[in-house]
């Protein structure tokens, strides 16, 4: 997708051969407008798989995954990392191993929004070692429900997410896939 | 707002006299469409204010926030509850009593996103003691910009946060005020 390759080369910024800073339109201040371009993008990718529930996590998912639940007219679902004052024990929850921290949290979501026959579109604004991903597979699955895919907004194809979601036979939608942040300078996958 | 008020009492639930559940369209499954007139409410009642960007705070205050900076075209800042892992030092910090927790937590915002003679609104999907209103208060302070007001999704007008922002002088916009959810019964006030 263009428009959000240009953001990322104008606006991002490779702090690292690993880390890709996008606070300035993706996960701290949001571009409303490119996240409509986005949602639109996602939408038009995925418009003919009878998708009924969109599913993201907090709190960077859900901005991509609104403008995209919201164009093909179904809900969005997103999961707690906490779990909420709200929140009984009518919840499946799944895990997520952070690489970072060493250590594995539990992420939630309600029984009541995700049931059996739903197909979901699960969204993210990040794909790179894919532990989110897994999480969120084992709650869809829990929920006997099945996924149409994954929509990444930005995929670090130098990380194994990728290959690990097509080995398990899962679509992966990347719309900006990043090839390269070595030596500071940001290279794509054409 | 009659549209919110009917999903209040259709879809949601009063758990206590303390407190409502909203998780099937505000802050767990998300209702775009509503979201979208929610937007268009607060952007409706402050389009002649000025604003410059909308700020509010991860998680349950992003779709509301989004659709109103949408709509007034303008940036969406959300105030994030842990530092990221892409932030460094340049950030305001607030901090946040939870009566719940009884413990204060710090909020932070890049100083790259608001700056002296931003024209700020401040939106969030609960009102209740006003805590989280004060941190995000301080943060413009320190950037030295202005609060043009404040825009609440549902206020819940038996706690203090609503008296306590007008009594430091600001606007509170609150599309949904709850009376009492005594008995399990949500009523507003007209």
């Amino acid at each position: 997708m263009e428009l959000l390759k240009q953001a990322i080369k104008e606006r991002g910024k490779a702090l690292s051969d690993q880390v890709l800073k996008v606070d300035a339109f993706l996960n701290h201040q949001i571009d409303t407008q490119l996240m409509i371009a986005v949602g639109h993008e996602f939408s038009a990718r995925f418009k003919n798989d009878g998708i009924t529930k969109v599913l993201t996590i907090e709190s960077s998912g859900i901005a991509p995954s609104f403008t995209t639940a919201n164009e093909l007219n179904v809900p969005l679902i997103f999961a707690r990392k906490k779990k909420s004052l709200t929140m009984d024990d009518n919840v499946y929850v799944g895990q997520v191993y952070s690489f970072t921290k060493k250590e594995t949290n539990n992420i939630t979501v309600s029984k009541d929004f995700i049931k059996k026959g739903d197909r979901v579109l699960i969204i993210d604004d990040f794909l790179a070692n894919g532990q989110v991903a897994l999480g969120l597979i084992d709650i869809v699955k829990q929920a006997n429900a099945s996924i149409a895919g994954f929509g990444i907004v930005i995929e670090k194809s130098f990380q194994p997410g990728r290959d690990q979601l097509n080995e398990l036979g899962y679509r992966v939608e990347s719309l900006a896939r990043i090839k390269s942040l070595q030596a500071g300078s940001i290279t794509f996958i054409e």
